[in-house]
């Protein structure tokens, strides 16, 4: 990697934290867009939280993710026609970044008092 | 089903094996479009293409699908920045569509010869 | 066009009005897919709808293509925070398919009494 | 936008300069999923560009965004299945994120010798 990084670490004209800021940002607009709309029910939404986590390990500076998609806005197939797409209220994603000792804590989750998904900065830390 | 798909059957001014083929293509285009994108590297592929397969069966109308990632374009990660995202010609599915007596075998893979991903009908039986 | 689609034929096991039935189907999955989540306000939904229609148009075989997006369903923005993203049911969505002399009209709009997008073929015609 | 921005800022914890460059991350990595995939042509080039552009502007603290997709990568249409897909190395996309006297200026582009587009953080300032 190191190369690369050094590559690419001229382009940022910012702090190493800020940068990590950034990267958490990225992911959780990444996440977010890319999996809205995909076809989901109770049957698949085991394996689609798995590869949703998976496809964001795979990305830099991802430390850890846990992704968790509201089951009670999952309901029983009842018929032929009967699936629902992901929506952004169903998602709860919260991801690590890491850059050196920098740590961002970033989440994204449905805000009763928003009415929204709101996606935040929970904490940071160096150490 | 039987309620709801009464209902739907009015809708179309076309056959019964008219509509399955319709259903096939449908099918296609979303999960060619949906997932195309994706993070994707030699540690996620499997459980990607497992999702992927299971968001295609809550659809309606599938009987049967199989999606194949190319293991050759995944290359080793060899660094922090190095991920692919999931294209096009990399992916292989199938999909089989049953109404009633019906089935319609439908494919879209990258095809030498054209140098496209082709999307197209393999098969039709009734019985 | 010739060379190309007479070696794309051949993988074809079926008729050329059922090869135009699975490409609307093609073309409805996709533009449903790849728009859904997309930011949309009623300062931008025309420009959305524009653009639509034209991704559909540079696809194969389409010869018509219209999209509205239901105005009723967008709100005035109210703050900073306030935007929606696009949704099935807001789209409504016509295409025309054209392989030689046939010609496939299908629709996807929201139906009332399915509660849900319905994607369905409005006629055939073939002269 | 006062009240509710009043209440979604007590989630973040973290300076307001950090928000800003979290929300350009959000911004980047939005544009570039929803719309990698979009069919594209050297005759929908210009709608997409500007459907991008304004599909950015409706989100909260965007102040400016330029959308550019490389022409040189959009062959002539060819024939009657000759047409692309937007991938990420095609784009290069412009955002100014502001937040009272904060301006985050970020851009994501195809970097030659990365061999890879790159998101990052251009300047930063207050004022």
């Amino acid at each position: 990697m190191a190369d690369r990084d050094e590559l690419a670490i001229k382009y940022f004209q910012c702090t190493k934290r800020e940068r990590a800021v950034f990267e958490a940002g990225i992911k959780l607009g990444t996440v977010y867009h890319q999996f809205i709309g995909t076809p989901v029910s109770a049957s698949n939404v085991d394996s689609l939280e798995r590869a949703i986590e998976e496809g964001v390990k795979v990305q830099p500076f991802v430390e850890e993710v846990t992704v968790k998609i509201d089951r009670k806005s999952l309901r029983k197939k009842r018929n032929e026609f009967d699936y629902q797409s992901l929506t952004g209220p169903m998602m709860d994603v919260r991801v690590t970044i890491r850059i050196s000792e920098i740590r961002v804590f970033a989440h994204v989750r449905y805000v009763e008092e928003l009415k929204y998904p709101l996606m935040f900065i929970e904490r940071i830390t160096e150490s």
